[in-house]
């Protein structure tokens, strides 16, 4: 797949070797979170809240829990920063100074225009569905026109990206190897553990399968 | 402890029962997490950076991996939003409509400024250090005064901060809870897998015990 073109503003600059402009470094780390933070100022004032998202090729949609502060001031669009984390070890030196965090993470950058069509907007749910879990949307009741109505959506396209990624081991300084200090990654994984079924169930049937072995 | 003051910027108004302004409620969700999102303007593009943090009291201090682009164009103390967002569950429901993540976050307004004092730095790494793995201060070692000239820390006072919790099992429309649909939660847990040693290692002892059975 192609690359991002790198803007000014998109360029990583600091450390530059863990930049990335590949879509498929891109996606993989869009497709494998679901939580994304939305940035954006009002009256000067920048804010960032966690929200939902689905991509769709080169489109990102948002869901509206970030958007209704927004759309008290603006309507016609607003620039938006959009970044996905996602935390992969702890990275233990020998010295304070070179401790570290493995991650992958990518900024979006543009600017964010409401859905307002009714199937533009169901598509975005279906898209926020499966990307949490992907064979959920078949099984369960899909939106009303007025749930619809009820749901806020913001679409973005990915036109100004870049990633960063951090892997590997601790890079001490030399003399600092032969100090007595335990150094390496600590993995971190985010896991799934057993599902509680809603104790308010009625015909509910078993745990899907979809839900069995479920890796975020 | 005593609240936080809720203020028109901070005050949750979409689902207000979420909001939580307690000194309690803000200060476990901040001490367990490690990763926060810093949002700046810049030329009025908003700029969403994932870094390490650590908490002092009602102070947070940032590390300056966000700090490098706020710091070329600004100076005198950058209005920044910081958040933090620990994700506790998937939430299930038997409508697309009434799905929800379990999550608790928190929303910290203000304004940066740059610590320029050597003590306070030093102070800032050790809280880094420690609230990503506690322990760990006291055995590496600590940064020598031209390591802390070349790090970047930001520091901001927890003023307007204001908590948002979401906990518990779906909520569906009631001729919803007929449906076949398994609802519940998909409870998420960040866990620590087997730690890596470095294979540079020289002089590096067993793993430590304040990494066993830790818990970010």
């Amino acid at each position: 797949m192609s690359d991002f073109t790198p803007t000014e503003r998109t360029q990583v600059k600091r450390l530059p070797k863990r930049g990335r402009y590949d879509r498929d470094t891109v996606y993989s780390i869009l497709d494998a979170g679901f939580v994304c933070h939305v940035g954006f100022s009002v009256d000067g004032q920048p804010y960032v809240i966690p929200t939902n998202y689905g991509r769709s090729g080169d489109t990102i949609y948002l869901h509206g829990s970030a958007a209704s502060r927004m759309l008290r001031t603006l309507s016609e669009g607003v620039r938006v920063s959009v970044t996905v984390t996602l935390v992969d070890g702890l990275v233990l030196a020998r010295s304070a100074f070179h401790h570290s965090v493995n991650y992958r993470s990518v900024v979006i950058l543009g600017t964010a225009r409401l859905v307002e069509d009714s199937a533009e907007k169901l598509e975005a749910l279906r898209l926020f569905t499966e990307h949490v879990m992907k064979g959920r949307w078949d099984e369960v009741r899909w939106p009303t026109e007025q749930e619809l109505k009820a749901t806020t959506v913001l679409v973005l396209p990915l036109e100004e990206v870049s990633a960063k990624v951090r892997t590997g081991g601790p890079i001490d300084d030399e003399p600092d190897y032969a100090l007595p200090v335990w150094a390496g990654v600590l993995p971190l994984e985010t896991v799934a553990k057993e599902p509680v079924p809603d104790p308010q169930r009625k015909n509910d049937p078993a745990v899907p399968n979809y839900m069995k072995n479920y890796r975020p």
